[in-house]
């Protein structure tokens, strides 16, 4: 009846810049200061992706994490370790790269891989002070 | 009329093996992989419990974390450090020690010793990069 | 539709003591032991601030964690790092700092500088073992 | 002229017990306390692994930290990680596997796979707080 | 021959205050800021002891780690967790508790109960940030 | 007589790639893998900065951390921060921006700055798995 969270870590190294494309350098360089600036920068990104289910009594998991983990791999990690996400990652061609906007794809993307039994919930650190959570 | 909650952290060193006795070895690799080895490896097992209550007026505490932590070392510490989880403690003599599995029973230890007025939730480190939560 | 959360971690470094000033030495010397040792001691607490709001879609945050992090050293870290809790705070003259009190207090102060349409929940580490959370 | 150290991390979960076979029970227990339970506790392992030397101005490399991975995989990942190190590790056979002597096994396993012109160094955490590393 | 390092990590939270008796309050403000406030702050320190020394072939230890926490208590965390560094700790009656000064204390307090055939150093973190060694 | 190190840790946002202009690109491609991708990727770099030398009597410091906190910062985080090391930093126009090459770099930049009587020594974590040293 109760029901338990299986969290699995993973991470990846991108650059990304914070820019608006419908916004003028000006006002682009006030809302986003260094995040702004033309070159990019980039992270180390953690990821925490958490599911939500009952134990499966023949094997005693949730969710095999092993099996969460190449998920991950396939979903997240390969599309966007190493990449500039403003530039090689389709989902922000459009979209600004924020912390906010990044951990809204990436439950985008896990979530049309794990059946809908699951509650799935994904936290991205962009640093160890900046963090964010889908859905809150 | 609005609530506190409060954590303490703890840990223990702990041997295990997953296996389900109930189905043949090979089906028992090939669900467990590397965890299923015969003669055990073993965790650091870090440990995260979580009381929610009311600020009491008298100490300034929802619940002494001292007690709190000689409750955990009673409870869960004593019984299952340095311990080989599938061999010394009883409560997996017929439980697969999952992550899911440890989590529950270390739940139910120690709510039977904290008062229902308190809200308890347990988080269980397996791996830095592995851990869980019950109840959800 | 669905919200976001948003983390900013910060710092304050202080000193304090637990002391119920309407209880006798004795009984404060048994409620709090060692953190009632009368010439203080002191901890590097660690604060973490959550808001819970929608995505602007002008920028991509929820809110500015450049202005989160202003906010915070202006409220908190200003007014409680490198100073004696017990002596230096007001908000502390007749309450005790406990972990509990302590972060209640944090969420008051930043609660009336956040527009009312973010969800806040303040949690505060006083060491690497014992933290609490509010609201709960 | 001047070296530059360059340092990989890894980690194994393993399963050990110390105990001398040269010695009693009675002397094992009193030696070793907990850690010398018979049916065996574990540890997640995080391994450090140090070389220095020159950078080569081709690559900017002082040894392709890649590779280095690949070779604590091969070495001591695949050998120790979810094994019992009393019962499954060769190396152990006659030898208690404390962190001292883990980290000394691990050092000659590595050593001599590494060429000589780098100067080599192995750190081991058996928990947060205990940890060794050779050569001092 | 070749030698082993053994480390134990141990923790204390006490209170100090930068303050040099023998200059005018204006210079101590000057000199020392924040860390000069008259009514203390505090930190979690965490401390490093390093031993050096051979492999003792019938433990497999360097030095009991077990025994090394228990003269780490005794010497320096009985003296000195929850205190007022300045006001409770004689040593510090005529010495500025800056990081170097308590990290010399403490070696110097632990180096007469250790044997000398073992190389000891102290590593003490004051914050995550700043931390110092002794000897260097 | 005998000397304290003391440690500052500091942090940048940085893209980078690496890539050698005297080479092929199916060579930088092979030699460097995903590191080499064409838009860049970045790091969230920890830089830990040691100086040695002795306690002045005065202040009890061997050197004052805020000062050599604000000298990092000027001299390495102005310079590095939110940048593109291969594209905005001049040191990098003809170098290789591997770990390895960004921690002589930096060590460079601060040596000018620190007088000579105080030995440096620079850490640069990369990620959490791959860090380098100099000197060595």
């Amino acid at each position: 009846m109760n029901k338990v969270a299986v969290y699995r870590k993973a991470h990846f190294n991108a650059a990304h810049r914070l820019h608006n494309a419908n916004l003028g350098d000006a006002e682009n360089a006030e809302l986003f200061g260094k995040c702004n600036f033309p070159n990019y920068h980039g992270h180390n990104y953690e990821l925490i992706v958490k599911l939500v289910g009952e134990i499966d009594p023949k094997t005693g998991y949730v969710y095999d994490l092993k099996k969460l983990a190449d998920l991950i791999d396939e979903c997240v990690i390969e599309k966007m370790d190493h990449r500039n996400l403003n530039l090689d990652v389709p989902e922000f061609k459009n979209l600004n790269p924020t912390a906010e906007n990044i951990v809204v794809v990436i439950y985008n993307l896990l979530r049309e891989k794990i059946e809908s039994k699951y509650e799935l919930k994904v936290t991205l650190y962009e640093t160890e002070r900046n963090f964010v959570e889908f859905p809150a």
